[in-house]
C-alpha cells in the first residue's frame, strides 16, 4: 500500500498528483512539453525513451503506461517496443535514436555517464542539439516520476488489460487534469 | 565545455533554462513550489534536502548553490550545511528531519529502496503525509535537475565566491526567469 494517505481509486502517479494538485500543474505542463511534440523527435521516440528509462529504473506504473502510449503511436508494434525497453541496441529503429537511447541509458545512471564521445555519435547521425537536449531532459524528467511512483509505493494496477485504455486516452487527449483527476477504479488484483 | 551550444555567460541550469524556455517556465514553477514554502517543512529544511542528494549524485553546481541558500536561511551555519550534506547522522539537526533525510537518500537510489521502515520512523517523529510526499518530490526532483546539468555538461563555476551573491538573488526573490534569464558572466576559472 501507499506510504501517504492517497485516493485508493487512482492508480500510478495519477493518485500523487491528484494529492498534490498544486505540484502536479507543473509537472503536467512539463510532461506535455517534453512527450507531446514532434518537434525534432517524434511523440513516438519521446514515449520510447520515456519506457527504456523507466524500465531501467524497474519502475513497472511508468515502463508500462509508456510502452502502451508508444505502442498506439507505433501502429501497435508492441514487439518493437518491448525490445527498445529491453534491448535497444537489437530492435529495428533508425541509429540516431539507438544513439539518443545511449544518451539517455546514461542520463539514468548519472549525468556524468554521459561521454562526448555519445555525444559525437549521436551528432554525427543527425541528432540536434535540440534533440539531445530533450533526450537528456527526457531521460531525468523519467528519472524524477519514477521515483515519485515507487518512493511514494503507489498503487500500480497489474491487470494489463488497464494500460492500454488510458494509453488511448492520453494519445487522444494529452497529459493533464483531465487524465489525473477522472476516477478509474484501480483493479482488484492491484498491488497494495 | 557543455554538450550542446549554450550561453557561456549563463553557469550551470540557468544556460540550460534559457536554451529552452518553454521547459523552463514549469520547471522554475515546480522548483518555486518544492522549495519556497514553510508549509509543513521549512525553506531551510527543504534546501538541505536538495542539497544533500545533489551532494550523493556528486553534482557540484547542484550542492553549492542549494547549499548556500540553505546557509542563508540558516543565518551563515555553514559547517551544520556542510555536515548535513555529507553525513546527516551527525548533524546537530531534528531527529524529524534526519528520519526525512534517510528517505531522501533511499529516493537517490531508487524509488524502490524506501522502506516501510523508514517511512514509520519518520511519522512517529511527527513527519505528515505531506512532509513525507514533499521529501520524495524534492529528492526525485534534484535527481532530474542533477542529471539535466551534468547530463548536459554544463558550465560549473569553480569560483566559490559566486555562489553566495547567487543564493542572495534566490532568497530575496525565489526561483524563476529573473534568475536564471540574468548575465552574470561565468567566472573565468569555470571548467569548460
Amino acid at each position: 500500500m501507499p506510504h501517504i494517505n492517497v485516493d485508493e481509486n487512482l492508480p500510478g502517479i495519477r493518485a500523487l498528483l491528484a494529492f498534490s494538485p498544486e505540484t502536479a500543474a507543473p509537472i503536467s505542463v512539463l510532461t506535455n512539453l517534453l512527450l507531446r511534440s514532434n518537434d525534432g523527435l517524434s511523440m513516438a521516440e519521446r514515449e520510447l525513451i520515456a519506457a527504456h528509462v523507466s524500465y531501467l529504473n524497474d519502475c513497472f506504473y511508468c515502463h508500462q503506461s509508456h510502452g502502451e502510449i508508444a505502442v498506439c503511436y507505433l501502429n501497435g508494434n508492441n514487439k518493437l517496443v518491448e525490445q527498445v525497453k529491453k534491448d535497444y541496441t537489437k530492435a529495428d529503429i533508425p541509429d540516431k535514436l539507438k544513439a539518443l537511447l545511449a544518451v539517455a541509458g546514461s542520463v539514468q545512471k548519472g549525468g556524468k555517464y554521459v561521454t562526448h564521445e555519445q555525444i559525437e555519435t549521436a551528432k554525427g547521425l543527425g541528432a540536434t542539439d535540440r534533440d539531445i537536449h530533450d533526450t537528456v531532459l527526457i531521460a531525468a524528467t523519467f528519472c524524477m516520476f519514477n521515483r515519485y511512483v515507487d518512493g511514494l509505493a503507489a498503487n500500480t494496477p497489474t491487470d494489463l488489460s488497464t494500460y492500454p485504455l488510458r494509453a488511448k486516452q492520453i494519445v487522444e487527449k494529452g497529459y493533464g487534469d483531465h487524465v489525473f483527476s477522472s476516477k478509474q477504479p484501480v483493479s482488484e488484483s492491484s498491488e497494495k
